[in-house]
């Protein structure tokens, strides 16, 4: 048996998950982000016990702990080397668990562990190559080459949301310009519907969904709208496809994997979004015969992030 | 021993390379690229049996043929997918080949095979992962990951050259918008400072050198200039450090490799580009202590493309 533990910046979520990947038994509390790495560190660790206990096993019986953090971890010493949303640098997090509880502990990037989850029981099941996308407030990515999770030299690869992809008109949280996490988040395609929808003259049915509060406006009600042929809404969805799909042409260009799995919540829009992108990378092949890795939805949901979590554990010991 | 071939729009260069990398001898004759692929595959093969005979050895000494080709190759059927400089598409080469002299042949690109010389005998030599960048008239790629080539699950990365990084003001001959070839190639390099060159009261002492036409300008002129503090030469080369920075870090986001290779005419700045390129990398780091591969200078010249042929050879039997 193994633990995966999925830390978040709102939740601590822990599951059993077993040989086969097969989420056991979970439980979760909130993460309380404000408070000190070490009171956080706890509360991981006391969950990790209740959850082992309340299902009937012994510590003896998990092979590992596999940890998904919302940021950048150094898989060698087991450190959280940054994590905005938690507010935490440079924190060891391998040591003090495997201190309290005497289980070998693994830990990397939440985004990169969904894709791990991907590979072992979902989208990427038998590809030997593939990169996960997931698509939320932010977008996160996790690699797999030649069967395994790749995060580079330094663990600080499959930040595919920090590559430059064009030129936008304002800057990224990390300072720069023109990064996919501008173009093709579901905040970014939030910002853009609203920029579309006060200029002069704008139409959408989207405003009938608002209750006259356009902070009332997120990805769900734009996917209906463009799904219902709503122009502006429509406008606003293919150009987050146009940089997604230079995003996947770039990957394309250094990579080139077998597979792209769309996860996190604008891949809500199923086929519709999945049609799209495959579209527009046609139009971006710089020769008509081009082989591009298959484009497709996440199989898996929420319980990725444990999954996934579970089966670092799995492939290090 | 080992065959290398390099073949290229302009020549085809055969050699016999040891074990250890080292090059024991070498011939060359013009590719005549307006012939058919036959003709130059024979040319080849006839060249190779040459090569063989001066250096007094016999087929049976030569464990494998290794050939780069200036385009996308298969390494899996050994079949050229598509080769511009050549105009080959969809041409089998590893068959006639082998069939022709009774030698295993494997082929791949040639940046991807400068890489691997690079890899075996140069600037990557030890390094687990590396990425070898060569900045001539246009840009390629060489991908080392886990001690082995990569080049994806189509044979189609380490394309790095046509990683959009930006929007820039002409269309790559890919025909998008924005490859990092169209800004830090000595192409682009030069057609930039002609542009500065052409606007009012611009002031360069490269003026001198152009013998009163502006198309002896080239990439020689404008780093000579710009290390001798020539300000319109500097701001050319600043655009390309600009752009290879932005490549360095999309490449960092994605597999982030322990090391950076420049080569290629570019590269002949030497330190003075070096250490504008790790400068601007500095400014590009979305946070401080961010960890990213060093950037160093290519340590084989010329004859990278047949050791990194011969080497592919040996990676394989």
């Amino acid at each position: 048996m193994f633990i995966g533990v999925d830390l978040g910046g709102t939740n601590i979520a822990v599951g059993i998950v077993d040989e086969t990947s097969k989420l056991r038994y979970q439980k979760s509390k909130l993460t309380r982000n404000e408070r000190k790495p070490e009171e956080i560190i706890k509360d991981i660790t006391d969950l990790i016990t209740e959850v082992i206990k309340d299902f009937g096993i012994i510590n003896e019986e998990i092979e590992a702990i596999g940890i998904g953090i919302p940021g950048l971890a150094d898989p060698k010493t087991g450190d959280v080397i940054e994590c905005v949303n938690l507010n935490w640098r440079k924190v060891p997090l391998k040591k003090p668990i495997e201190k309290a509880l005497g289980i070998p502990v693994f830990i990397d990037n939440d985004a990169t562990l969904a894709g791990l989850a991907e590979y072992e029981a979902g989208a990427m099941k038998n590809k030997k190559s593939g990169v996960f996308m997931t698509l939320g407030t932010g977008i996160g990515g996790g690699i797999i080459i030649d069967g395994k999770i790749y995060t580079g030299a330094n663990g600080v690869g499959s930040e595919i949301g920090h590559m430059i992809v064009g030129e936008n008109d304002y800057d990224c949280n990390c300072g720069r310009n023109g990064c996919l996490e501008t173009f093709a988040s579901s905040i970014a395609l939030i910002n853009y519907t609203k920029k579309l929808m006060n200029e002069e003259n704008s139409e959408t049915i989207m405003t009938e969904k608002l209750n006259g509060d356009i902070n009332n406006l997120d990805g769900k009600i734009i996917f209906h709208a463009a799904i219902r042929g709503d122009e502006l809404a429509n406008k606003a969805v293919d150009r987050l496809v146009k940089y997604l799909a230079i995003g996947i042409m770039n990957i394309t260009s250094i990579i080139d994997p077998e597979v792209f799995v769309l996860g996190g919540g604008i891949s809500k829009a199923g086929t519709f979004l999945v049609d799209k992108v495959r579209a527009e990378v046609l139009k971006n092949k710089y020769f008509k015969t081009l082989p591009v890795g298959n484009i497709v939805l996440a199989k898996l949901s929420n319980e990725a992030g444990i999954i996934g979590a579970a089966m670092l554990g799995k492939h290090n010991v």
